[in-house]
């Protein structure tokens, strides 16, 4: 064979430390708020995380140790591999090279369990029995079941109505992993009972489902019960930045010194994080680097959305936060792309975009699904609706490339597969799928409820 | 880290050749005999498939070369990696030591795309444009419109229309990769026609969908569409030894020097073959090795079949193939293991089985439901239902080498994942998955048919 495909690393050569962007950033992070307006400390989050995971989240350290038995779990699927995308470049006739890194091929599918194995397992550290979370399209939910599933300990999903209803596999696959995935709004908690009284058949939200899980670790008398989120919190990002870190590794085993840009979907942003950190501390240092997030036109949160301190979660039970938002009562569309319907994005993402490190698009779902399927034809697997985000945008640069006639080299995150998640294609292949742009008015419309808050001072 | 848990192979290390068990084999084959009950030549299979392929299916050469194109290709997902279970191993308490071969990492998440891709090559070489297949439960369907879409060809499925109308994601599967995928019996054959003519509610079955798939094929009058199948036949398992092959290295690199034992399910024989036939030929030139073909007890061909002159499908337009068999009539329970309920078995498995080479058993789905759950939970990942019989296999035999104190090697083909087969664990975890065994009465009742046919001199 003349053409050298992919590249993996030995488990000699896997990171043994995650980075740690806090630490360098030439702005320094602004702290999270409690109720009161004033800085919260690490007690006020010890019914809902356990301390080691609360340390790292306020960790300013730049590289962490991971831990030998997490390492041992991520070998389960990791390194995974970095392609070349041949078949990609010769239909677009591109003289960019197109390197891509491949999640999808997890146990559960995507760069989730990354986090969960890691987080499962700091929790059962600190004597943790139970984990709760909440899931909105269901790869969050699957990841985790899968780690309490490799460590022994129960787990218990909220997962959206709508989405519970409509994607009954999904269900299914935690159910095998032995966890218990139930439709939210519940009857199991106060603000499910509550809601459910008020509006029998609502579709519920992530937000809700959030307030229930949290309400549910935060109840447990025995106090072995702990919450965990999937993205947006700095812990949760450090633990994806694996990715990049393996990425770095194997691009130079491709004989390639360094990637001219670097490209994921955003949402909570950490899939974006795991990719992109270990550059952006190279960017920092001064490589010529494009870094960029990409955001759905129906979600535009760091785009469009202002720099504002807001609740993580629509029932206002969460810390404010400093991040780019649209409010944390904005509903986005009900876009395929289920993993970027977030109100806000990660306070790490937000502050390096405020340092002006990354450079942020926005793309809309037809743009994203059309990139998807010509991905599948060409280099033959099917991405998930967050992942055609990124295809999308690799296929703009490699066409503006094409024009500059200029040797790129693209990096993107092939952050999950789609073969959960056929019913979107089946839409865009049958021309029932329609363009999602936000309209200012709704855009403004839920930001009016922040004006009170306290504001970040950049 | 101190296990090594899996092992690839470099692009430079990937076999190079198939390997044809025909040249090895103490007993010659017998032929495929026509309507006439006389041997039939390459010529007669002519308006079916393409010449190139029927040479490899005649063929006596021990070693085939892969051309580089198919490497090229194959290199997409291959080497798939080898695997040392040690979650399965540790919650087993067994001396002995398990590897698996991980075929599920293929885009289409099964060993089929390593024949599919070939066979399409081979196609496209010999000028053809389109190819029809039939599906049962969707793998190979899925595995063909994966091939033909990176080879710019036509795929035209088939698909049984129960299975169609239970698993609508198989045919959405297709489609994202190009693929036309109808529901079996259709009105677009005369085949197709006549059945719907007498029975409108048909659920159809994979006899009927192979009878529509060549005749479509035959009965294009440009003569540039073949047929294709994705198991039985010699060519289709010569493609799959590249697993068995890697295999062999792989488990070189693990510092094991043979396996005492492999395992693998068996249907039509070719994933089977696989990962078995090099390992056939190793025992042949003296090596102590069990090998083992596993059946769903539902549908035991090898182990309580007699080795036959019979029909490869349902509607008797194939050629009659020496093959322990049910009888061409035999319709098999509608367990999970779709891919497994063929009534015959490729006539290479067959003359291995009659040379007593291989020793197969057979494991009803409830046994192999349970065997695939404790896999999943102590290794993480979800087999497909056909997988499960090769698991329940390992784990008996793990359990066996407990008692005998013995530090056995043994290898299995983690033929393929199980996320579009959920429905399956949902009713085992449920308690409405029930056994299945195939009464004597059953066993006998479509043999009859065959009395009159020529009889093999074994």
């Amino acid at each position: 064979m003349t053409l050298k495909r992919k590249v993996y690393l030995d488990d000699s050569e896997m990171p043994r430390q995650w980075y740690n962007l806090a630490a360098d950033l030439p702005t320094p992070m602004l702290p999270p708020l409690g109720p009161d307006g004033k800085p919260i400390g690490p007690e006020m989050l010890a019914p809902v995380f356990p301390m080691n995971l609360i340390e790292q989240e306020v960790s300013q350290q730049r590289w962490i140790d991971i831990p030998e038995e997490i390492l041992e779990m991520l070998s389960i699927w990791r390194s995974t591999p970095l392609v070349r995308a041949y078949g990609l470049e010769a239909a677009l006739k591109t003289p960019a090279r197109i390197y891509y890194k491949n999640e999808s091929v997890s146990p559960a599918g995507s760069h989730k369990p990354n986090t969960a194995v890691a987080q499962a397992w700091y929790n059962k550290q600190f004597g943790i029995k139970k984990i709760t979370t909440e899931t909105g399209a269901g790869q969050w939910g699957s990841a985790l079941a899968y780690a309490c599933s490799l460590l022994g300990l129960e787990c218990k999903v909220f997962m959206v109505r709508i989405s519970f209803d409509q994607k009954p596999f999904r269900k299914l696959l935690m159910n095998t992993w032995g966890a218990t995935c139930v439709a939210s709004p519940s009857n199991e908690t106060h603000a499910g009972r509550d809601i459910l009284a008020k509006t029998p058949h609502t579709p519920g939200s992530l937000g809700i489902a959030i307030s229930e899980a949290i309400e549910q670790a935060v109840s447990d008398a025995t106090g072995q019960t702990r919450y965990s989120l999937g993205s947006v919190l700095n812990h949760v990002l450090l633990h994806q930045t694996i990715i990049g870190l393996e990425a770095k590794k194997q691009l130079l085993k491709f004989g390639e010194k360094k990637p001219d840009i670097v490209i994921a979907c955003a949402g909570g942003g950490s899939n974006f994080a795991g990719i992109a950190f270990p550059f952006v501390y190279d960017k920092i240092h001064g490589a010529d680097i494009r870094i960029i997030p990409v955001e759905p036109s129906s979600c535009p949160t760091l785009t469009r959305g202002p720099f504002m301190y807001d609740h993580g979660d629509t029932a206002k039970m969460t810390p404010l936060l400093p991040m780019h938002t649209l409010g944390h009562s904005f509903i986005p569309e009900s876009i395929h792309a289920g993993g970027l319907r977030y109100h806000g994005i990660g306070p790490l993402v937000s502050a390096a975009y405020n340092d002006k490190l990354i450079d942020p698009i926005s793309i809309d779902q037809l743009e994203c699904f059309e990139a998807g399927l010509f991905f599948t034809r060409t280099e033959g697997i099917i991405p998930a609706p967050e992942t055609n985000h990124a295809i999308a945008a690799t296929i703009r640069e490699a066409k503006r490339a094409t024009e500059e006639g200029k040797e790129k080299v693209i990096l993107f995150n092939f952050s999950g597969h789609g073969l959960m998640d056929l019913v979107g294609y089946d839409k865009y292949l049958t021309g029932k799928l329609v363009k999602h742009e936000l309209p200012d008015k709704e855009l403004f419309k839920y930001l009016k409820e922040l004006e009170d808050y306290p504001k970040p001072m950049v």
